[in-house]
């Protein structure tokens, strides 16, 4: 029998969730538990095992073709994951061994934006393409990065750091140590902080200082919804800096599209639109008017465990 | 018979050289031609094969596998050279075509950084590596991008424009109308218009006065060389605007070494101990201590002609 479904596991910083998929990228099996929590690493890979293995022995082990792996700091070559500040376990974990004896089933895992452009690249805005940038705005700005029709690793697995790119010299301290990382401006949090930076501005006037102290991106976008002329100026700034960074990354590796995807890509117009423009603006003369700027195709929810899975085939 | 010969083409602004290369990298013959000069293209590709022709009777058409050739601003995708602003010909020249009809063999064309790229990796310095920048120092800045041991041509073959990275933002106005791009700082032309701007300083004191007016980079080499202090700084200028942008350059496609060959390398430490000074400061954690900066190990004459032949195997 030809194995039928792939697994796919999402390691979030709160929850992580699972899915079976089958090649046409419908998910037959879904569930999720905490990623906090677990004493050590061992009890959450068991916690997780006893979600995921009622499912194996339901659909049959050998439909089941092996696993792939989402999650932050997650090594290709190495299957560990290393220093991720967002999870909860220290130091470097040999994860992909960890699963693949407790599952007994070939393990892959890769950070989550590579999970994520992969999943375009199957199911999703990337079919057919064979050099775009996926681009992720969370918390922080992830990327991956696909030329020839492949996921660039680079030699050491770590490729695809878009969001250190040095946005703006000497700016804004970012949680890396250095100064001006494209992430500390075009985040959900990087957004925030224009926010928050502009807000004490003599005279401000916006809907946004109601929230101030306390906003989130969210509150920018329906501010510029209302029309507030603040949180509409943040939004072209952040598309600014975006395009300006993303004119100088498509010089690498020349991509036919721009796939985005996260929590600030919602934002739609307010900031598709500028990016578009300030990337236009900003491109090497030969590159103009052959980008796409698309936005992920795959349901908000389920995107992470599509991308996995992928891995997996 | 197989074939144990290729044909490899260089053209540049002033001279077309051409050799044939066997599949060790030896250079069996070679010849040359002055690329300016002749009326049309069709008379420059007559003169190139007139050249060309009596060696491949010597040695047997069938012993010849086809040409490579690297040129300014060619595209490997669409056989053409574009608007080449160092060439003679104008507008777009369907340079494999007609070398294809008038040599009756198959041939290759891409720009000359990718195809030094190909050079190092077949024959020089990156022999074995996968990921890997090469970055030539010239009268521009070129760039050929090694990924998964492939080069990256991009959608439409225009990738690796390393030269056109923003190094500055709203700095120096570059010849492809934008601000601040790394060749305006980091070529032979750009340390020369560093010169002459610091060169302005109130009460300068520099070797490099006397030559005012009339400096080449190979001047500021020899003054380096001589210890004079201003020389010294501009290298070191030089050299942190190279390692700042290289370090950005590096999170797309996390190198395993960047290969540096070219007029201004050959400046020797002066230029390439601050640059690992540089790239290492500004590097993203994750990647420090694991970027090797080489030097083309190809013969300077003979490189680009073994690089373009590479093509054709």
């Amino acid at each position: 029998m030809n194995p039928t479904l792939a697994l796919g596991i999402d390691i979030g910083g709160t929850n992580t969730a699972f899915g079976f998929v089958d090649r046409r990228g419908q998910i037959t099996h879904k569930g999720t538990i905490p990623t906090k929590g677990h004493l050590s690493i061992g009890l959450y890979i068991e916690a997780l095992c006893a979600a995921i293995e009622p499912v194996i022995k339901q659909v049959g082990h050998r439909s089941v073709v092996g696993a792939g792996v989402g999650a932050p700091n997650a090594n290709f070559y190495t299957g560990e994951i290393a220093f991720a500040p967002n999870l909860p376990w220290e130091g470097i974990i040999p994860l992909s061994k960890l699963l693949k004896d407790a599952l007994n089933m070939n393990v892959v895992i890769t950070n989550d934006a590579n999970a994520a452009a992969i999943g375009e690249m199957t199911y999703g805005a990337a079919k057919g393409l064979n050099d775009f940038f996926m681009v992720t705005l969370g918390t922080g700005v992830g990327s991956g990065i696909v030329a020839n029709g492949k996921l660039i690793y680079g030699h050491d697995g770590f490729a695809g750091e878009l969001g250190h790119m040095i946005a703006v010299r000497d700016g804004r301290m970012c949680g890396c140590g250095r100064k001006g990382c494209l992430e500390t401006y075009a985040s959900a949090t990087g957004i925030v902080r224009t926010a928050n930076e502009w807000l004490e501005r003599e005279g401000v006037n916006s809907l946004l200082l109601a929230k101030k102290g306390n906003l989130t991106s969210r509150d920018i976008y329906y501010a510029a919804n209302d029309g507030d002329a603040l949180a509409l100026e943040i939004f072209e700034f952040t598309a600014k800096i975006l395009g300006q960074t993303l004119a100088d990354a498509v010089t690498i590796t020349s991509p036919q599209a721009i796939v985005f995807f996260g929590g600030l890509s919602f934002s739609g117009a307010f900031l598709m639109d500028p990016i578009r423009k300030y990337l236009e603006q900003n491109l090497l003369k030969i590159y103009k008017n052959k980008i796409s700027i698309l936005h992920s195709e795959l349901p908000d929810s389920d995107a992470a465990i599509l991308g996995a899975s992928a891995l997996a085939w």
